[in-house]
């Protein structure tokens, strides 16, 4: 390799030597996979600095003729033109799993993506989702509200609003909430894409890495992955049919000191149980005396079929100690995507700087949508008709369930909300039970994804009654009681076979 | 204190003790402020393990009738009775600062709120947003393609889609970027709710606590903010009129080893400055060579007024190094909050992930609206329709600025977008003078919040021309250009008062 250096010309040394490599390769003297001698060799040779033929290489490297491998050294590409086209260049793949965050590695399963594409599918009778019935849409109601916000904002409802929300839905939140006995100003309130935008900001601006969060066993699913996903510590605290049990929580309290504790406390989700009004008080005393803070997480307290419904916790709280969350995707419709949160204005101020960051602002459309639903004063004989039809369908649910006599079968009565929470004989094993079923067409959830750390907890499954039709509830309850009838003829005659072979278990 | 220990009774030792010091506080024998006997003393006198004493004290505390304070021990609150009201307990303020994550501390300024709350108020002219006039809204249109969904989807329109976008939109958005040279298959496409939520999910995906990410410099303050949340170091590129230089960004390159470039091509946010073709092949080159993601963000590319669009950086990769963000919130409409990203599985794959954590889906019935916007045939005439009047609007606000003579100002002309990025005389200050600028009516953006750390780079700032109406635009200026008259006169006359003075700077 023959190179010349000119220390008269106004061409820098460098610059001179990656010219006469260029020229070597493109003409076809160094060819493919020729190795150039070693920086420092070159440097001595020529006698100039090392740093000189450092910087000639890095430039030859930048215009794709040489790359260094590891073990060779510096190797030409190809013998290529100047005007480099990306064809003929080298591209290592791009190895997009070597650029991920650590989040992003422990970002959890796709679980609701998974159920929300299951209504693409036809045929399938779903007990797995969250989400209200088609028939519970008064479709021309929302297309009167539609029409009516178009004629009355028109151009503005494609505007933006504030990123805590438009003022007029937040004044309407404001009195819709005052009217469940939660008294607060505009500015103590926010709207958000829905609850779990709430949870996630909550997460947001509590969670350090490695802080404990304590939630009730089982619990939403959601609010499990967005601790997660900022690497909290999730403690469970068992529930009995009064909710949340304060012993074992005020043992947790003193053991862990978490951060905050999440709970549902109206026909939770998954197991359909509202904490007491004594249990209520209590964790409110708990929380003062331990200085807890509460994520209060109510998308089904309007939701109730039977007696009164009880004092939300934000309402008991006169401290400040708990932030409120609902929404109106469990009344008014999922998809609109309208949530809100309740509580002092420094955690609103944390959210609107996350908001700003993530989503700006909720969709205006949604926003006046909702807005239109609760100043037209619809909301009232909505959730009427609501409590009236998820009333039918969980009791057509719970005695579909009751029919027949199934041994080891444990029901979960909810007084309200979406769930019912099953329990299956022992002897069933959960993963292929479940997989067994949707092959037959009918999707449910396993219990265990309700978990923290996926504990496996017993043999539960959750079942939703208010999506499916009345004529699916029966269908699909019918086929899971087969499903359960042959699991145990088969299991019974698993035994017997094991029993045949001498099965250490029995 | 008398306590008498019973070993017989069922009753627990520990609850014995609780009763008896709890029936003494009751009836008064044990005032507000006594001190109860260290736990060790009592256990000594009652012949009872510590731990014992310690329960008993545990389960008084968490009846609210003693609390522990440093120095004292274990202190008598107040003579309750048993049924503890809320209103009679020591209840310690909630400090919620003390609860928030480092997340939220490094959480950035309320820049994008603050915009957007200005639109309530009555009489201000904003050149600070980055959104359409309403006059860009066809509402009739709007109106009809809303009454369409209406009858075409009926309740379907309020019911989930699945987390990464109806399967209709990502195939109508599919061909829409086809026509513009990229070619992508539909698990490619995901729907977000606008390109702020695809940044997020991108900074979320990508960036652990440290890593350097490369921007142009200024750059859009979402991104600036979002990749901070995650704690990147973030190294501003500067720019020249061909966009990003290449050269510095390679020495970046090499120097820092990031973990992705960000950059805006197309009528860049804030400078309005476009990369030419040559630049963009020079950058996929270093891409390629250094093995660098490019996270290309595409909100202005369809609104050109002169001369033809550049191919996308993703149109010209054929590697799979670009994930492409774009979005109709510049086009269609800003408050649907529907935006899209494009790139390879495994990036979607995580994407989902954490939409389905953070707000589940994108609102039904903007995503639809979007949809039939597409599928109507609808886009091409309007963006012809934007294309002229926001070129209008540019022309008439870059005429006002050049009325007249201003020395020290430079106007940065942009062949499209949103944006002009202007220069004021380095004699101004530039906080007071945007402050003195918006008591007179005229809300401007500060250029310094583009420059990531808001390293101060120059007296910039960014004027808007889509949003404000010719009317404003006028007047606006013109008290813009009055601003810096009055200023440069103040400057001139402070300049003399200091020299009379024997200022030390001149």
């Amino acid at each position: 390799m023959d190179i010349t250096i000119n220390r008269e010309s106004k061409t820098p040394i460098y610059l001179q030597i990656k010219k006469q490599i260029e020229h070597q390769i493109v003409v076809g003297k160094l060819p493919s996979n020729f190795i150039l001698p070693a920086e420092r060799t070159l440097s001595m040779k020529l006698g100039v600095n090392r740093s000189t033929v450092v910087k000639a290489y890095m430039e030859l490297k930048a215009d794709g003729l040489v790359e260094s491998r590891i073990g060779s050294g510096t190797v030409v590409l190809a013998s290529l033109t100047k005007d480099v086209t990306q064809e003929k260049m080298y591209i290592p793949p791009v190895r997009w799993g070597q650029f991920e965050s650590k989040r992003a590695a422990r970002a959890g399963e796709q679980t609701i993506n998974n159920i929300l594409s299951v209504f693409e599918k036809e045929r399938i009778i779903s007990f797995a989702s969250g989400i209200s019935s088609e028939d519970a849409c008064d479709i021309n109601l929302m297309k009167n509200l539609n029409l009516q916000i178009i004629e009355k904002y028109r151009e503005k409802l494609f505007m933006p609003t504030p990123v805590d929300g438009s003022t007029e839905l937040k004044t309407a939140i404001k009195a819709y909430i005052q009217g469940n006995g939660i008294n607060a100003g505009t500015k103590q309130i926010m709207v958000t894409s829905g609850s779990q935008q709430s949870i996630e900001f909550f997460a947001r601006t509590i969670i350090d890495s490695g802080d404990v969060v304590l939630v009730e066993e089982p619990t939403y699913i959601g609010a499990i992955q967005a601790f997660e996903s900022y690497d909290a510590k999730i403690i469970g605290i068992p529930m009995d049919d009064e909710g949340i049990r304060l012993d074992i929580l005020e043992s947790c309290l003193i053991k862990y000191r978490p951060k905050f504790l999440y709970t549902q406390p109206n026909f939770h989700n998954p197991t359909g149980v509202s904490m007491s009004l004594e249990r209520r008080k209590g964790l409110l005393k708990l929380a003062y005396y331990y200085n807890l803070p509460i994520l209060e997480d109510d998308p089904y307290g309007e939701l109730y079929y039977s007696g009164n419904p009880l004092p939300s916790l934000k309402s008991l709280d006169n401290n400040d100690y708990v932030v409120y969350l609902s929404s109106f995707s469990k009344t008014i419709s999922f998809s609109l995507r309208v949530g809100f949160v309740v509580a002092s204005e420094n955690i609103i101020s944390r959210f609107i700087q996350f908001k700003q960051i993530t989503d700006i602002q909720t969709s205006t459309l949604s926003q006046l949508t909702i807005n239109e639903f609760l100043n037209g004063g619809h909301m009232g004989p909505h959730l009427d008709y609501l409590r009236k039809i998820y009333k039918n369908k969980r009791d057509l649910m719970l005695n579909e369930l009751n029919k027949g006599n199934l041994d080891g079968m444990e029901i979960t009565v909810p007084n309200g909300g979406y769930f019912i929470w099953l329990r299956l004989p022992d002897y069933i094993r959960m993963n292929e039970f479940v997989k067994g079923l949707a092959d037959k067409g009918v999707v449910v959830m396993l219990g265990d994804i309700f978990y923290p750390g996926y504990s496996i907890n017993g043999n539960y499954i959750r079942l939703n009654f208010s999506y499916p039709s009345e004529k699916y509830i029966k269908e699909g309850v019918s086929i899971l009681k087969n499903c359960i009838k042959q699991y145990s003829t088969a299991s019974l005659k698993k035994k017997y076979e094991f029993k045949a072979e001498i099965n250490p278990f029995i």
